[in-house]
C-alpha cells in the first residue's frame, strides 16, 4: 500500500519544538507515514507578506492529514495569522468537527481539589466552521466617538445538524451515552433555538442517548464544581473554544490537551493540533510540553485507521504521565515517550 | 432626610426565598429604606401574559435602587423573561456596569486545590448593555434544511469607553492597580480592535494602572490555574457572563456571588442581584443560600452611600462564612447573619 502523506505545519513559537517531538513518536510507532514540512506562520508572513498562498492551500488538499503546531505571534497584528492561516485551513477543509477530549490521566494533578480521576472524562465536540468565527461584521466611523463595531454569528441548519449528528454518534459509542448541549439559548435566542431544535430532533433517532442542556455560564461553573456531569458536550465554535481551554485546565493543563479538526467524510484532510497556542514567551527554550502534540498524533493515527498505533501512543503517554517528574525538557519528554512507544 | 425608596423584585424560583433574607438583613442594619414589592416573573407572565408593562417600568424608574432575586422558569420558553424583563431592566436603566466581585472569603473552600485565600480577589467589570445581548439577529427558513440563524454583537465607542473608564477608576482605587482586558481580539477582530484601542487610549490617562490583555479562552484557564493574575477584569457582556460564573465557582460557589447592575451617573436606579439564577429544581425547599443576595444588599448600601452599613453587612457575612456549618436552611442563614448585623 502507498505511503500515508502527512503535511506538517510547525508554525510559530513553541510549535516547531513540539511538532518535532510529535514526529519522533510518529516515526517510532512504525507507520508508513511520509511527512512534508510547510513553512507557514509569522516568519513567512514577515519575509514575504504571505499567510497561506492559494497554491499551498491546493497542495495541502492532496494530503491524507495535517499536523499543526501552533499559529500566532505578537509581532503580527491580532487576527491576521489566526484568520488567514489557521481558520482558513479549518474553513477551506470544512473541519466542522473540532474534537477535544477532556480526560484526566491517572497520576496527573487536577487543580480541582478532591476530584477523582474518573470524574473528568468527556469529549467536547466543538463546531468548527460557523458561528462568530465566520468573521462577518464590520466597523463604521473607526477611531471616532461614534464608532460602531459588529460581529456576526452565522448558524445554519446544515452546519449545526452535521456536528450534532457526529456528537450523537460519539455519545452512542461511549459507556455513559450522555450528550449535553452547551449554549446560551436564553440570550442568543435565534441561534440557540436552532441548536436546541436540532438536538431535540436528532435525539429521536438516538433513544439510547440521554440528552441534557446547560447554559455556557453554568457549564463553566460545572466544569469546575461537577465535571462528572459531562460525557459528550456539543457546542458552537466560540463556546467550544472557551470551554475546551477550561477543560484543559481541569484535566491537568494546556500541556496535555489534544485536538482534531476533522472532516468526517474525508472530503479534505483532517488536521491535528495541540489546543495550546504558540506561547512566544517560552519559545525556543525547551520548556514546552510536547505531550499535547503527541496525543494529537495519537488522534491522527486513529483517524487514519491506524487504531493499534494510536492506542500504543496513548498508552506510552499515559505511562509517561503516571511517572512524570518535574524539570524535563521538551526533547526529554519526547524521547521518553518515544522510548516507550518503541520499547 | 427622606426615606430611601427600594423596589423589590423577588422574581422566580428561589428568588423569593433569598430576597426575603436580604430584606431581613437590610432592616436589621437600620436604614431608612422603604421597600415596595413588584410581582414580576413567570407567575405574572402565565397569569396576565405580561413580562414588564411599560407603566411598571416607568414607576420603577422613580426608585433609588432595585433589589432583584432571580428571573427564569422552565415553564416559559427560553429568552422571554430574560429578554423582556431582566435584560429590559438592564437596558432601560442603562446599567452599563455589571459589577461582579470575585473574592474568596476566609474559611470558604475553593474547589481549587492549594490556592491561598488571598489569591482570589478580583472585580469583574462586565459591560451590561451591548454586545451579543443587544438581541439583534434573526432567522430565515426556520425549521427547514436551509435555515439560517444569526446573532449580532453590537459594540459602540460610547458603550465601550464608559465601562472601560469605570474599570480604570476601580483599578486605580485598589492596591494592585492592575486592569486586564479579556476578549477574543484574534477572532472577533472588529469588536476586539475597538475594545483594545479604547483600553490603550484610556490607559494613557491612568499611568498608575498597569494594563494587560488575555483572550477569553486563556482567561478561563487562568481563572482556574492562576487566579492571582487578575485584579480588575474588564470585558464584554457575554464574556463577562461566562467568566463571572466561573469566578463564582472558584470563589466558593454561586451561593456567594453578588452583583450590581450599575448606572454610575445615577440617571436611573441601579439594580442589585445575586449572580445565580432561579434554580427551579430547589425552589421552595429552603435549600438556597441567601448569602449572595445579602452580599448584593451590601453592594446596594454602598452604592447608596451607606458605606458603614454596607461594611457591617459584609463583616457579618464574612463572620458567618468563617464559622459556617453545613445543613442550615435559607432562613437560618438569613437569621444568623441578621443576628450578627444587629448584635
Ligand atoms: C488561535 C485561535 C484562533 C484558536 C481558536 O480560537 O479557535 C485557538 O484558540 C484554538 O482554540 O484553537
Ligand atoms: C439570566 C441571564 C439572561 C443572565 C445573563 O446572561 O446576563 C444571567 O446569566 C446573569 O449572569 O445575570
Amino acid at each position: 500500500s502507498r505511503n500515508i502523506r502527512l503535511a506538517v505545519i510547525p508554525g510559530d513559537g513553541i510549535g516547531t519544538e513540539v511538532v518535532a517531538e510529535g514526529l519522533k513518536v510518529l516515526e517510532a510507532v512504525g507507520t508508513k507515514i511520509e511527512p512534508t514540512h510547510y513553512d507557514l506562520g509569522a516568519a513567512r508572513y514577515h519575509r514575504t507578506g504571505e499567510t497561506l498562498p492559494d497554491a499551498v492551500l491546493d497542495e495541502l488538499r492532496g494530503y491524507d492529514a495535517i499536523l499543526l503546531g501552533a499559529i500566532g505571534d505578537p509581532s503580527v497584528p491580532p487576527g491576521i495569522l489566526e484568520r488567514d492561516l489557521l481558520l482558513r485551513l479549518r474553513f477551506a477543509f470544512d473541519h466542522y468537527v473540532n474534537l477535544r477530549p477532556v480526560k484526566l490521566f491517572p497520576g496527573v494533578a487536577t487543580p480541582l481539589a478532591g476530584t477523582p480521576t474518573e470524574n473528568i472524562d468527556m469529549v467536547v465536540v466543538r463546531e468548527g466552521t460557523e458561528g462568530l468565527y465566520a468573521g462577518t461584521g464590520g466597523v463604521m466611523r473607526r477611531g471616532t466617538p461614534h464608532e460602531i463595531a459588529t460581529q456576526e454569528s452565522l448558524n445554519t441548519a446544515h452546519g449545526v445538524e452535521r456536528v450534532v449528528r457526529y456528537a450523537f454518534e460519539k455519545a452512542k459509542a461511549r459507556p455513559r451515552r450522555k450528550l449535553t448541549l452547551v449554549h446560551k439559548t436564553n440570550v442568543l435566542t435565534f441561534a440557540g433555538d436552532l441548536w436546541q431544535r436540532t438536538v431535540n430532533r436528532v435525539a429521536e433517532e438516538y433513544p439510547e442517548v440521554s440528552t441534557d442542556y446547560c447554559h455556557i455560564d453554568a457549564a463553566s461553573m460545572f466544569f469546575v464544581t461537577q465535571p462528572e456531569r459531562f460525557d459528550v458536550v456539543v457546542t458552537d465554535n466560540l463556546f467550544g473554544d472557551i470551554i475546551t481551554d477550561l477543560g484543559a485546565a481541569i484535566a491537568g493543563g494546556i500541556g496535555l490537551a489534544a485536538s482534531g479538526n476533522i472532516n468526517p467524510e474525508g472530503a479534505a484532510p483532517s488536521m491535528f493540533e495541540p489546543v495550546h497556542g504558540s506561547a512566544p514567551d517560552i519559545a525556543g527554550q525547551g520548556k514546552a510540553d510536547p505531550t499535547a502534540t503527541i496525543l494529537s498524533v495519537s488522534m491522527l493515527l486513529d483517524h487514519l485507521g491506524l487504531h493499534d498505533e494510536a492506542a500504543r501512543v496513548e498508552r506510552a503517554v499515559a505511562a509517561d504521565i503516571a511517572e512524570r517528574g518535574a524539570g524535563r525538557s521538551t526533547q526529554q519528554i519526547g524521547d521518553d515517550i518515544t522510548a516507550r512507544v518503541s520499547g
